[in-house]
């Protein structure tokens, strides 16, 4: 019988979609708010925290990642928040649910502090981004973290670049003071969002083996160094088609797929996961953000020479783009002429671009097949040469 | 010096947005109005309609496509319009304008036909369809068609299937009347969209090669039958690359890539046209309706052995749906698995899974493979698993 460890996710069972009656008819145990704390291999044996111990066969680590916080005194006060699990989710709604909160701050600048700066404005509360760059979204090339960064202004995000918070404090005003090295920020509530790393404690205990990327190893079955033990999600490594090499991605749908081909190993039905090319997206007020691929450095470190062109083009035919517009960069290797990578930054449309672009990274293909390629044109969705097109011809040029 | 013959598009000098500058840089001269009635290739000459001559090394045909009329009586009374040129559009738009058209009935029910009965709505115009068949765009499976009647039908337009018109007439309350095999219908503006047919009646006098679709045989780099006689645009085939044979797909930006395929063989720098896979989109009021790759008959004909699979999903993460759904159906080859084609009707990000798709195709993927591709997943542009995916994995079980 297979048995389902759950600790913080798994407490918030009702939000969980379908999950109860799936593990009702799976005939799988769910072992909710329990901690697993020791693997005896010898015995073949999981041990709780509680001392009961849980036999097994087969053993799959999806031990997630954990949330990172920056050394910085004061991240214990209450208001202090992480988002990573239902609860903490839960913890921020209701603390604006109680009116209570007019100003948030948010240390970090990635996907989640972008997500949770549109979120905090949405519900009519001041926002504040403090980070160490000077840009967010540090992996989007500078022109494009400059749109972002003008998306968040115009929706009255107070943005605080090239700031270090030094210390969290008790406020006088209100309930907390960030201290960093270009003064003080008075907050209702802070939001510590930079970063995770993968959790692989657990694993470690028994010398799984672990890549430079510091998440666990696994081959194409999703089976760690030690036969029988599997790893999946963002504890685990994964293969990057283009760059050819095992990277760490904490991204929810690779987490998804690598669950499915694990499982199918493991119930016998060989599944080999084909890897991943690096596509993301994010949503913050009116732009899509999205990228895949390698950037230029990725690229560099791959031992590729990366071509890059910039180009803006329209999501519709220019007639009826009624001033959007989608900012498009492209990466080619320039002794093969084979397409690396994108990033778009834009209006509607840009995902789908970068989707598009996704599958022809996946085979491999070449900027001058890229430049041909059939879309399914008509005014409303693009103009009969894509900005995807342009690009390429664009890049073309310079080779 | 090169010349461009043009007739009546070019007549719209004004709304070619840029060819007037692009004209006078490249030293083309331009012909306006200007028809081309004979090809005298010893001489290398081509006669004008006005008698006059013009001399040439090389010769591209451009003809595009002709609108074909049903054997109808009464097309040519004034009121009556076809939609092929810019004045054709003008016209429409002008007697729109004057404020005395109340109602439109178009005959027809394809792209065309969808297109002007949401520009007649929304012009607040009554609208009727008259169509021989049950359900308009034929080329969609029966369920999305049916999807796209209910959607003209939301929006107030009147469906006339499986209606045959037999003569148009001078009417009596208003200008125009349809007599059809089930009543008449009574219309102040008429538009026949019944389809094109290549035009290749010139070309056809110099004995050039046409295909079983009647459109013009050409190469890989737009050449015709004939050495230095090109052909570009809907007057000429396209190869498709999943049926691997040469088809008639008279679409804009097909046209356009030809053009620039050609236009580089003819200035010495070789350049092939690498094909088609049928991706093709439009919109009709809140819907979005895109295909790509073959349907199963197509698929059938070129003997594949078609295994189909049909799934609703959601744009987005399906919390953030708002009750919006992507219909889309896949078709896979039984024996190699291969992905064959798609088609889907749906809300926004539709026309997006069809280009996502129809770069998979273009690479020749199968089905497993798509399954578990990478995308730029965030929940407002998606699943963890887009509905692309879980179609991809339904269609698998069929195996």
């Amino acid at each position: 019988m297979p048995y389902y460890i759950g600790d913080v996710i798994a407490s918030e069972k009702k939000l969980i979609a379908r999950t109860p009656e799936a593990f009702e008819k799976s005939g799988i145990r769910e072992r909710l708010n329990t901690e697993a704390e020791e693997v005896d291999e010898n015995k073949g044996e999981v041990r709780l925290r509680t001392g009961e111990r849980i036999p097994y066969d087969i053993l799959v680590f999806a031990t997630g990642a954990s949330v990172t916080m920056p050394p910085v005194p004061g991240l214990d006060l209450p208001g202090v928040h992480v988002l990573k699990t239902l609860p903490d989710a839960l913890s921020i709604k209701e603390a604006i649910g109680s009116g209570k909160v007019k100003k948030a701050a948010v240390i970090g600048a990635g996907f989640i502090a972008m997500e949770m700066a549109e979120a905090f404005r949405t519900a009519g509360v001041e926002a504040s981004l403090i980070q160490q760059a000077k840009l967010p979204v540090r992996r989007w090339d500078p022109d494009y973290a400059t749109l972002v960064k003008e998306e968040l202004v115009k929706h009255g995000v107070h943005c605080h670049p090239e700031t270090s918070p030094k210390a969290v404090e008790k406020g006088v005003s209100s309930p907390l003071r960030v201290v960093t090295d270009r003064g003080e920020i008075d907050t209702d509530l802070l939001l510590v969002a930079t970063g995770v790393r993968p959790e692989t404690r657990l694993a470690e205990t028994i010398g799984l083996a672990v890549g430079e990327t510091r998440a666990l190893r696994v081959n194409f079955s999703q089976e760690t160094s030690r036969e029988g033990v599997y790893a999946v999600g963002d504890c685990a490594e994964v293969f990057h088609r283009v760059s050819q090499s095992w990277t760490s991605l904490p991204l929810g749908d690779i987490a998804n797929k690598q669950g499915r081909v694990a499982g199918s190993n493991i119930g016998g039905t060989p599944l080999l996961f084909p890897g991943v090319v690096g596509a993301q997206s994010f949503k913050v007020f009116d732009l899509q953000v999205a990228a895949t691929g390698l950037d230029e450095g990725e690229a560099k470190q791959s031992g590729f020479t990366p071509v890059v062109e910039k180009v803006t083009g329209t999501p519709t035919a220019r007639s009826m783009s009624r001033g959007e517009r989608i900012h498009l960069k492209l990466i080619a290797d320039r002794s093969t002429g084979r397409f690396l990578g994108a990033q778009a930054v834009g209006s509607r449309g840009t995902v789908s671009r970068i989707n598009f672009l996704s599958a022809a990274l996946w085979s491999g293909l070449k900027i001058d097949e890229i430049a041909y390629m059939d879309l399914a044109y008509s005014p409303p969705f693009g103009g009969a040469w894509d900005p995807v097109h342009i690009a390429c011809h664009a890049l073309m040029r310079q080779f």
